[in-house]
């Protein structure tokens, strides 16, 4: 799989996964809604419930920007398994024009925006490097 | 959801996701198969093809051993979906008893493994918190 073909994969997945770390290395996970936007990832803090106010990503990304952001698929079929990574550095982004349209891509590619808010920043992932990994060698 | 409630959606689920930090705090991330023994989780290299030989989870792991690790369910009805995640403190496993076990454990959970060959060491993570995440409150 090219770099090209991991991008248009990743970007055509409805859900990744984002790992960030604190300051000392410490990794976190959790689950994302995002938009691919040329070699940007964005993605919102909205309404849906959160387990902690002030959300741990935002606070590790605070102190250390280098993100690895992954979509794959899964199945009992293991010669059909694929992964696509994207591996860079994020920006906390609160306002402005960037954040306006940042917000304006994510609910065009969501619906579920329409009800629910996007109330906090938005992440801006500055991708360096496409990855992938496919089951079948063919 | 009880940290019980978690443990056990997370023992149910086929994939989850690994997210580890090198000595610099640089995160990673892949997709892993795996199986929950009480507080472990057990996840093996196998010989599904590789991008590199030596895999960054195992050199991620040697240097710096705290793991984060995700099952979660995605779907377009955004009030259905849930997470639960496990963090806590990798160690390798390449041989003995220990190895052994786990990668029975494996083989009975994913019978995958009857062709694909378990190659590599096992990874052993003892978890330190289940936390969960889902989107309703009822």
């Amino acid at each position: 799989m090219t770099s090209d073909e991991a991008r248009r994969r990743f970007a055509e997945s409805r859900v990744a996964h984002l790992a960030t770390a604190d300051a000392g290395g410490v990794p976190h996970l959790v689950p994302i809604t995002f938009a691919v936007a040329g070699d940007s990832i964005l993605s919102a803090v909205d309404a849906k419930p959160k387990r902690d106010v002030a959300l741990r990503r935002i606070a590790n990304i605070t102190v250390n920007p280098r993100v690895s952001v992954l979509v794959d698929r899964y199945g009992e079929a293991w010669d059909r398994l694929w992964w696509a990574r994207a591996d860079g550095t994020a920006r906390i982004v609160d306002g402005g024009a960037e954040f306006e349209a940042s917000v304006a891509r994510l609910r065009e590619r969501y619906p579920q925006y329409e009800t629910i808010g996007i109330i906090g920043p938005v992440i801006v992932i500055q991708v360096a490097r496409w990855s992938s990994w496919t089951a079948s060698t063919g």
